[in-house]
């Protein structure tokens, strides 16, 4: 038998435990594949007398990360104890020692992934992370071995299975924001604190990822207007589908010419996170539930689409192990940094300006609630038309004050349909701030 | 600026023709990840005279293979000139010499896989194939890699993008089997010869190249038992679509339990080429024309779906690319035979049983045409009864004679679905032979 691959294991939670489960289960499968053994030899825990699951070592159990760090026969470190402080911390211990690492964590990869493949580049050792993006999904690969050939023009994704749940609930059953976030809960699909997933800061950190992969470019979370889906109505839902639209959670990274800029073929970089009206025959309006999809369209391939489970203990640590039987298969070969971390290599990775969220252009969905008086739909348009916005289709819902007023709009630049609402909220006889999502096609 | 890696390129057809644009319009993003760049060297061709589009390098053409397989400064050939006997000739001389293979070649990988593979195993090379399957579609380096750490259960595609065309044509527009492939071939989803497409012949090659890697099993085509879409009428799809399913040109490999063998946990491969009826609902009745798509059911993954342009000159170059930049990486850090060509190690490959096509078991789509005559429904009912295929429905479409009789059977086992079949074309007042479709879930 060749030489064992010998990990280090930090966190044993859901995550960890799924891995322990399936190493358990497909050894004989993975050493039919690697060639060799995946042997854990250490698991670092917060708490290592409380219960754990049967699949679960006991006698590889410690609070001791520094014991970890410090075994010189540990080839991989797998870091799936999320946050982004400590696990940072750790991460980078284990680079500076040339350990190998392959995490999960995506908050700690937007928000420190700069640092780390820097680091790891440096040592000469790996750093693979396929799981922080859309779990189960290998869009990580993709973008990084199979799209090697080509060039990514636009990626358009649903990465965050929460608000995907809560959105397909509220489409199929006419629930409140409210009423299928505790569905989404009770099902499992939500946690305790649902903030990161539906105000898109947890799809905002794996777009960072992706568009950097996708790009060759630094992206930052910090880059990417983000908007969550908190403020979309049982109301709004049942307005798209009489559009033809279905509204998804999107994450959208996007080349686009810089066409306000002086230099009229610079190249810019469209971000944007936020819930969308795609057509209602569309492949993302038919993604279900906690499903995760990306659509990729490359210069060369056109477009291509993966779906999956996005979450779940099992399918993380899939991914998860496929990360380390890749690198397992770079330990028994001496070919480390075979492939760059961020698809590009570090001296490569470009700057790409990014497009001003104003700038954007895209057809709009409005709504507005109004007292049913005389002139109100007239001073409406009368605002919109004086900022260049142009109404495609136009309805009024209700009998009972206030009613709701819908609007599609032609293809309008985002600064202006955002002056123009400013404008309308401002109107006599408009009750409630408008409502504005964005068509993506 | 790093060692260049330098390819002899075999065929300059459309694919041939597509890489060489492509090496051309990406050569500096190429470069930007694979670190050294990609040089056509030479250039094998029938008939070096002929119009060639101006992506191609006149002075590299040649119709002299042997001077392409003795020039000893080339690393990777690249075989894009099809058919199975030449070609075969030229990888296996190609590999003899301890050059590395990329191809395109589905024909050639399903006939003589077993022993190209032997061959670059033994000679430390790379057979690399990804074009082979599904065009732009990574689904070779999904089952290879990113499934690594799971263990296939099913796997479900549309693989050939003519007969998934045609047969879209005839669900949306009512058309003919000979209408809609008469427009596939106008529209360029057809060739002049589209036999091996619409007989099942091209999907067996690719689902035989799909098994093999999915299950580590030797899989040959004619392990497959394969049907053609030739049969199904215009009345098929309007039948169907009234049962709630949409018939899709379907691959099937499948682990089961070969619970009819003494040995009751003895694994078997189902393995099945035909077209099928799907629910309308299901991701694979979604998928368009001449789009191919491949559902993955992990063990631990669970269902995950691919999707993507299934052939075409880009999409294919750019599979073919991408695995040049992955030998090409090899190369670089001498890491050949990082991956198994058939995700499992060659002394690994198990020989599992194929399920005899009489044992599957699934409902059946079942349509007869009969004379309307007192009697005949209760014939065909009372046979089906005595080979234990029970009926969920059943109508009676047609008032001119012949009339056609649809039915949905229960779950059957497809042995005495063959036999009840016969007995029915036998009764009298069956004027034609009987029509069946498996349906598959």
């Amino acid at each position: 038998m060749a030489q064992s691959i010998r990990i280090g294991l930090i966190g044993c939670g859901v995550v960890g435990t799924g891995i322990l489960r399936l190493l358990r289960d497909h050894a004989g499968s993975i050493e039919s594949r690697l060639g060799a053994p995946l042997d854990i030899r250490r698991i670092v825990v917060r708490d290592a007398s409380s219960a754990r699951d049967e699949v679960v070592p006991r006698n590889l159990l410690s609070t001791d990360a520094q014991a970890l760090l410090d075994d010189s026969e540990i080839d991989i470190v797998v870091e799936v104890m999320g946050g982004v402080s400590r696990a940072g911390e750790l991460v980078r211990a284990a680079l500076e020692r040339g350990k190998h690492v392959v995490t999960a964590n995506k908050a700690l990869l937007a928000e420190q992934g700069d640092e780390l493949v820097t680091l790891a580049e440096a040592r000469s050792v790996d750093l693979y992370f396929e799981a922080a993006v859309a779990g189960g999904i290998p869009i990580i690969r993709v973008l990084r071995e199979a799209l090697a050939s080509d060039q990514v023009v636009a990626l358009r994704g649903i990465v965050n299975g929460t608000s995907n749940y809560i959105l397909s609930r509220m489409q199929s059953e006419g629930s409140s924001f409210e009423d299928a976030l505790r569905e989404a809960q009770a099902a499992g699909y939500a946690e305790a604190d649902p903030t990161l997933d539906v105000n898109g800061g947890d799809a905002c950190h794996k777009l960072a990822i992706l568009a950097t992969l996708a790009f060759g470019a630094r992206v930052q979370p910090t880059d990417v207007p983000t908007e969550g889906i908190e403020s979309i109505t049982a109301g709004d839902i049942e307005f798209a589908k009489r559009f033809g639209f279905v509204i998804k959670p999107l994450a959208v990274a996007r080349q686009v010419l810089g066409a306000s800029s002086p230099e009229q073929h610079s190249t810019k970089l469209d971000l944007r996170v936020h819930p969308a009206l795609v057509p209602q025959d569309s492949v993302l309006a038919s993604i279900p539930g906690a499903i995760n999809a990306v659509h990729i369209e490359g210069a060369m391939l056109g477009p291509c689409v993966l779906s999956g489970p996005g979450a779940g203990a099992l399918p993380t640590a899939m991914s998860v192990v496929s990360d380390i039987v890749d690198v397992g298969r770079n330990l028994l070969i001496g070919a480390h940094g075979r492939v760059p971390s961020r698809a590009f290599r570090g001296d490569r990775l470009k700057t790409i300006p990014i497009q001003d969220a104003g700038d954007h252009r895209s057809r709009f969905y409005l709504r507005t609630m109004v007292r049913d008086e005389p002139g109100v739909l007239a001073a409406i348009a009368n605002v919109l038309g004086k900022n260049h916005v142009s109404i495609e289709q136009m309805f009024q819902d209700g009998s009972d004050t206030p009613v709701a007023v819908v609007m599609l709009t032609h293809e309008a630049r985002e600064r202006d349909v955002t002056a123009a609402l400013k404008q309308i909220d401002a109107l006599a006889n408009v009750v409630s701030a408008a409502q504005a999502i964005r068509v993506e096609h």
